[in-house]
């Protein structure tokens, strides 16, 4: 932690940040510039966490040194995380797509794309039967029925479930037909939920809140991974901005950060950053070349009678395609889809 | 609703929306202009809500007539609400201040604070019992016991308590203790907290997204009222922005504009805003300048040792001076402090 | 400056770091922790400013100490910078206003609303000659006639001028007409249009740009200062944010910010940052309340038929009503108007 | 144009607004809903463009049917635009790149840079001349003499020459040396500089401002256009959001929305966008996965020693690397490079 002091600071303002900070356990480090005077607290920085340095008078700024986050850190663990899923490998060479509808309606609907998404080549289908909904006249999900229609469509397909819990009431019961929870991004800060997910056994898919910096979203796999899960997948589905000609603004330099700052996986999901199927494949296309680990593609067999999001759903037939299309970039970069 | 076609739309493509329109129940006027073609569709726009139009080949963009929030609206209510806590009326001439320490730490510190936080002129008293804490590793509140220090300041001093509520579970304890309940910002769009609040009989203080539009707050307002609890208060506490220089950027903007939307008093969070107690006093003169109905002010009697957002906290004398203060710019615009 | 090093940065790259900046002048302090290496430089920062460290290998980051602007800063000059513009002074305890209209367009209009805020309580005029509108097919102000309209209504009222300059090649025309040379929002980093006015003893307005940080904001008054002009109004007129709701997001944190940052005195523009005519009061008296020097604010005549920013002006009658309200309130600051 | 009254509007304020329509040529359609009344204008839009409509009292929204640009739009021209410089296409099959040096050093550093960006497969060279930078005391550009220094690098390699205008005053001069007319970001706006970029036979290279929409963006390009030179490269080089973690936020969704709404060639710029070197090669694979017709990188042969933007400067050897990346990524989308 350095500390930098007001050029108007005393010397009694000086040496009681000095004392502060000493009495906490670290060592300091004064250093009077013609300009400032600096301190250097060495030691544990995080004894200094919860003090609020900046409210000391005579102070003008505290920067710290070290990373917030370090279990979900590439200083605390090189290689890459590879999480293994019924056989299926997140995190490793081949570029995983997660596809399905947005919220589950019927098993008809439900087994007819699962079926096709399987066809198309995705390894995961995805499905809310919790749905949060901006507006609470819109169709909320079928809940424990649409776990049912999901774990009937695994039964068929083979294909591994992911499904979002939205209340901490819910996990048990999600957990007995899903094979990856997923945390939406609206849920990215809600830390009871990220603390119950990081108890069980299960992988967890970690959405990027749509105001959140890349540091918050690590500080959230780091909530997770704080109760002892790491099978984190981390997956930006864009940021909030100004641009309105998308619903979010999908932030792609989001990968190589993440990249170089975790070990965890790292997915895209296009239809939700962009709100418009037409430009889910393209983007795609630029999540694979950028180095992502996997997609997160809405697919839905008859969009315009969609209940929820049918702007952004890919019917099966453009679903094949992207999957071709992404094939050829992944094969640019020495991945395999 | 109005679509509007693109200017490519075939005959075929029109005639397929106007179907689908007409399917849902709605009337529709069709408009074809030298540019473009548009349709006006007639009657319950709910019913089109979830129908994902701009899906539809042909079209250019859906706009809505109508604003997606109703119990909420000043159409739907003209007057005010004025929501009475125990004798003391919120929403009402008199601007409300709630004050109190970031979260509770110790049974001294808070009766301390409780004590002189009244003296200054407070009319409720804050305290977190749960805290949402960006890092795993920070101090997570005192829980239940934190609720018994809170109901123990009460009698004390009499003042009612206002405390956050951050899992379902967690609800029926905390309206044991509480007056009011606070939903914080990163939890505005945990809908199933919202479900809950929305079915107690206990006022409701609801914090605005870090990055929530204010229709996305008015909605997020709606759902706890559709489920019967309208005793809701809006608090503006800052909005993420590209600035750096305070940790989010106040919106008072919004106090008027959230007059104009809807009946429901409005509450303006400096501390949280701002991030630094300096700023505080002058935005606190600012929010009752421009309308607001209360503020929400972080004091603590050692801030220096506080746990929790030390930087933000006023010292008891100081926000007795902010006290006096905001009670000359409530008096020049017709209100009492 | 301190430079953090990575956690798996070599020998070899620290020395070639430290050899680095000692070869600029500076000196070293090199302190190794059991996390991470850092070095203190030690010395004049600016001669590091144009040294990328942050792309030498095994460098994390870098952390300037010392604020980029100088001249404009409350360390470089403490006391409040007071302009006097013919006996009008700016920045002293008098809060100024500055109406008019967005465009000048016809000399009777002009001389009317010239007229009326005048009466109103308004210190100076401002009226638009050259208009940066964002349709090339808008009106584009009527130029050196639009000059001339001013002067003829400056000589009727006494009221001095202020107007924008878009163009370095105006400058000695427009000297000849105003009293004070407006740089617009989307001119802020237009550095030559800085340097021009940097040059010339006229008193310069700078209209923060719409996603400049206020460091930028400081950074772009000091090209001017740096020229030697420091007679410079530093004005707020709302920052682009996700908000739709307003034209963009009036930040009235930045004035007591920029209060303790600069001297130079700072107004607010509520009537551009909202672009709504019934907001313009409230936030008007939050500016005063807040400690701003004086309010930049859009007067028509007859709003319904302007040429520009119609939605956002003020009638006369509503303008004098204005001025009562934040009369009101600058008298409970310590202030008058 | 569809304006829609607010609920409580008075039959007169419905006929004024009429009224006021009709004044201006345009037809009236009036649907009186059971919530609310709404007209549809018909006619030329552009004529009520300058009347603020929104501003007419009993009026609640004012939505517009057609886009503000016409010129640069899909609709005015379907084919996409292909400039021709020199003979080398942009626009067409091959992405085009252009390399170099954020601002000209010296005639030996921008000869060498030169050489080695053809080298590795540029089709343009890049090099500043005249500088915008955020502090007036950072180096500015050697002026004409670095327009020099590119002509000779040009005759030297037999690559065009990009370079940027600032100033109005400088443009006869800059064509003299220059093949494509850079406009900087923070000029996005000045709407002289594009008025006159407009009037020359040279193409211009228009970067988006931090702060623009696409729409916006595209209004600028208007300018231009309007102007009669219709050869303008779109440049996406990053917009202003909360993250921090990269300089801006590349936004890559722009490429293929532009695509859809302009017929006007799209370049990225990964190097301004990120301010890191690490970030340029995997977002310029990204960039020509999702449509993008050229990139612009900048390449220094020295970075540590660069007086400009080093920190996101690749070595010639990473850019031959890059160049190779690319070229496999173009060939899957149909592409050469």
């Amino acid at each position: 932690m350095i500390i930098v002091f007001k050029k108007s600071a005393t010397e009694e303002e000086i040496s009681h940040v000095v004392d502060r900070i000493k009495s906490l356990g670290l060592a300091v480090h004064l250093s009077k510039g013609e300009e400032r005077t600096i301190i250097g607290a060495i030691g544990d920085e995080s004894l200094l966490a919860s003090t609020p340095l900046e409210a000391l008078p005579g102070v003008e700024k505290v920067m710290p040194i070290l990373k917030p986050y370090k279990v979900v850190s590439r200083d605390f663990k090189a290689e890459p995380t590879v999480i293994d899923v019924m056989g299926t490998k997140i995190g490793a060479k081949e570029v995983r797509v997660i596809a399905g509808p947005c919220s589950v309606e019927t098993m008809d609907l439900l087994k007819d794309c699962a079926t096709k998404v399987k066809e198309g080549g995705a390894s995961f289908l995805r499905g809310g039967a919790f749905k949060p909904r901006t507006s609470p006249y819109s169709f909320q999900g079928l809940g424990e029925e649409g776990l049912k229609f999901l774990a009937e469509a695994k039964k068929e397909t083979g294909l591994p479930i992911v499904s979002e819990l939205m209340d901490p009431r819910d996990i048990e019961l999600l957990c007995e037909y899903v094979d990856i929870i997923q945390i939406g991004a609206r849920n990215m800060q809600n830390f009871r939920l990220l603390t119950e997910v990081g108890r069980v056994k299960k992988p967890v898919l970690l959405k990027r809140g749509l105001a959140a910096t890349i540091k918050e979203f690590l500080m959230s796999a780091e909530y997770i991974a704080s109760q002892g899960n790491t099978d984190i997948i981390l997956c930006e589905r864009g940021i909030r901005t100004f641009e309105t000609a998308t619903r979010n603004t999908l932030d792609l330099s989001a990968v190589p950060v993440l990249k170089q700052e975790t070990h965890l996986p790292v997915f895209i999901d296009p239809s939700h950053a962009t709100g418009k199927w037409s430009l889910v494949t393209p983007l795609s296309m630029a999540a694979v070349a950028v180095g992502a680990d996997g997609l997160m593609i809405e697919v839905h067999s008859d969009p315009e009678n969609a209940l929820c999001d049918g702007e952004q759903s890919l019917k099966p037939a453009k679903f094949a395609e992207l999957m071709k299309m992404i094939g050829g970039i992944a094969a640019t970069v020495g991945r395999t889809v």
